[in-house]
């Protein structure tokens, strides 16, 4: 993971900050996130499109990590948003990103939510079936309004990725195939429409993809599809959003994928499509969310009990599983390392498994380590994406708060849970209360 | 699912109330508790032990369902609970469970965690390990207490359950193993300590067991360890926890675990064993905790968006699985209902997709239902165990409110989230402000 070293005392550090040390200041467990390393991924995905491709938008998946200062920072540097109605629009906004640079997604808008984001006119809406495009006719009708409109298609790609995350299978929920020429007929319904601006196709084939075929792959079908709506319907697309998924490296064996790799690949053909139709270029969108974020953050914890079982020595530590949603999700493994020990050469295989009453609450399985001992603080590697969104309150563990370090401050930027904030939604009827 | 029938509307109700009508006058997506089948499970498995024993007490496994209306319905029928040190403890004592009825458990407690259960006269605490027995042994000298104690064994004793929810495996990192002698060892350095009362031999061997087996199995095991204790260390328990782990239906094909049947193997075998050394029978202590809930709730959700792909037509509704989470920590599979048209017969096979984005956002797949409509009501079955508590906040979607079914009123016992709930923790550092 960038940003680690080990210092003079031998101990692990994040962009210059030693993390044993960070663990006994603010305590355990604490996620760390670094700005400095958002701002990098940010610019080398940005750039490996701009320098090749003039009219590019990165819009940020705003799930992966909707912590405010996390999504500021990112605004901060230009960024735009990919946002489901609700909740998200309301932080991205907070952030500072205007409403107009706002791309609406989901597969479940429902009438209320597309009033709301024309209410706030947001910027785009992507729709994701014909029953969302009828609704969000209905509604800008009724508020007189013309809203800018893509629609999302499935161009059926097989990635190699877990299936809960792959999002262009036959069997996705998302989407509107291209197979069949369904997305040429919503288009067609959809172009015929007074009351909505179709201004571009929109695709989106998973996460964490590690070779870039599939983009080409990707790319290649959008290109084909463009090329019917051109000839078919006589409609050329100001916009075409193909999504995100670049893949980070969560252990050694992986290598991240290399966003210039891509750029290559989708501006050339891009550029070679449309100069060649004769067509004016469009505006390609962006949609990374975890290759912003996910390798910017680690997850701190403190060894408690140790454990001899006859087939592993266990380490337990004050961080669980249901921090690490992705465990279960995605089938994800993480690496971890002990911080205080860094400088120290593996001694044994330790499996470090969390507080909760949950037989799977093991966050990383037989690792070669220094000798762990009840103290050592364990830094979980590459937490930024997809933890802190999906963090459950499994037994009532409090959630932890979450460091960032800048260049010369360090801030928590959220707050650590209470148990008062677990039991704030609890509400005993009259009739149940103490005899 | 008990307690579910069809009214002469056609519509599905849920203790005589109309679940469609629910949804219409407390929107969705909803979690509907019944006060009369949380009751009634606990006095059925109550009684299937108390009839037949006379020394039994059930502790209710708070992390099932922690909602503070359900921990207080349970300690209104005399339920003691089950609890991991920090907010379990305090939701158990503030829905009326005196410290004294409270069994800690856990793998990970810490010195200041064993100060706070000593300090607050828990009473009896569950040690997982050897480094658990040392530190609690110094937390007493130092307070001058004599904590109750039981050590948490490994019995080996494999469930066809999901590995997740598989606790007595050779693998687990829970219990200390009666294989190899270490459990022997732990309790004969436990017994000697002057700082500690041990109590009682404590196992739990997994969750959702739908036969007799693994019960007889672990009674037999732990009978044979304390017969070890009682020849080689003249150690005598007073109690014998023998945890939970009583299946329910999720489906029309499972067959609920039937308390009975495990009352019957587990008393017998306590009584013949203890008779025939002639030692005075111990306490039989119980942690069900799904057995008690699971199916006793269910969640509303309203279809939004209807959408035909290549392979199967998806009803998007407003329910995800972030409400559901054993979908992937347990392989769980719900059924589902129409609520307003359950006097129908199915006619089609339907996807339930929820809004997240995120492709394994399935609720339940390929369903046989009535034709399904956008405002339908779905209703998913038995969500009563590990949903609630094992929610996230993913996509920033707010967690819905619980409504509990009493015999002459409804009530909220836990209010919908709100976005600012969802940012309430969150804190903007001044440099990072707007500029």
């Amino acid at each position: 993971m960038k940003g680690l070293t080990i210092n003079n005392k031998g101990r692990l550090t994040f962009d210059g900050y030693d993390l044993a040390e960070i663990a006994d200041d603010f305590g355990t467990p604490l996620y760390v996130i670094s700005e400095k390393r958002i701002r990098e991924n940010y610019r080398r995905i940005y750039q490996a499109y701009k320098k090749r491709y003039d009219k590019i938008r990165v819009a940020y998946a705003v799930k992966a990590n909707y912590t405010l200062a996390v999504v500021r920072i990112l605004a901060d540097e230009g960024a735009d948003a990919e946002v489901l109605p609700g909740c998200e629009v309301l932080i991205a906004l907070k952030a500072g990103i205007s409403p107009s640079e706002l791309i609406l997604t989901g597969n479940n808008k429902t009438e209320k939510e597309f009033k709301e984001a024309l209410n706030a006119d947001v910027g785009i809406i992507v729709l994701d079936s014909v029953s969302e495009l009828a609704k969000l006719s209905d509604v800008a009708k009724s508020l007189d309004k013309t809203p800018k409109v893509m629609l999302r298609v499935n161009p059926l790609i097989d990635i190699s990725s877990h299936p809960n995350i792959s999002t262009a299978t036959r069997e996705t929920k998302f989407g509107i195939d291209i197979q069949g020429g369904v997305a040429l007929k919503a288009f067609e319904k959809a172009v015929g429409m007074q009351s909505i601006d179709v201004v571009g196709v929109h695709a989106h084939i998973g996460s964490q993809i590690l070779s870039v075929e599939p983009f080409k792959e990707e790319v290649e079908k959008i290109l084909d599809f463009v090329k019917q709506l051109h000839d078919k319907l006589n409609f050329t697309p100001t916009y075409i959003d193909l999504g995100g998924g670049y893949g980070i490296a969560y252990t050694k064996d992986e290598a991240p994928l290399n966003p210039e790799s891509v750029a290559v690949v989708v501006t050339d053909a891009v550029k070679s499509r449309f100069d060649k139709w004769g067509i004016e270029r469009p505006t390609i969108i962006l949609e990374p969310g975890r290759s912003l974020v996910g390798d910017a953050e680690v997850l701190l914890a403190q060894v408690g009990n140790i454990k001899n079982t006859s087939t592993i020595k266990y380490a337990s530590v004050n961080a669980s599983t249901n921090l690490l949603p992705g465990i279960f999700l995605e089938n994800r493994r993480y690496e971890v390392a002990v911080a205080n020990k860094a400088g120290e050469k593996p001694e044994e295989v330790v499996s470090i498994s969390g507080p909760l009453c949950f037989s799977g609450d093991v966050i990383a399985k037989a690792c070669e380590l220094p000798r762990v001992e009840e103290g050592d603080i364990i830094a979980i590697l590459n937490t930024g994406a997809y933890c802190q969104v999906g963090a459950s309150m499994f037994n009532a563990t409090p959630r932890p708060a979450t460091l960032l370090l800048g260049e010369n401050s360090v801030d928590i930027i959220q707050k650590s849970e209470s148990c008062e904030d677990i039991m704030a939604r609890d509400v005993l009827p009259p009739r149940l209360s103490k005899k």
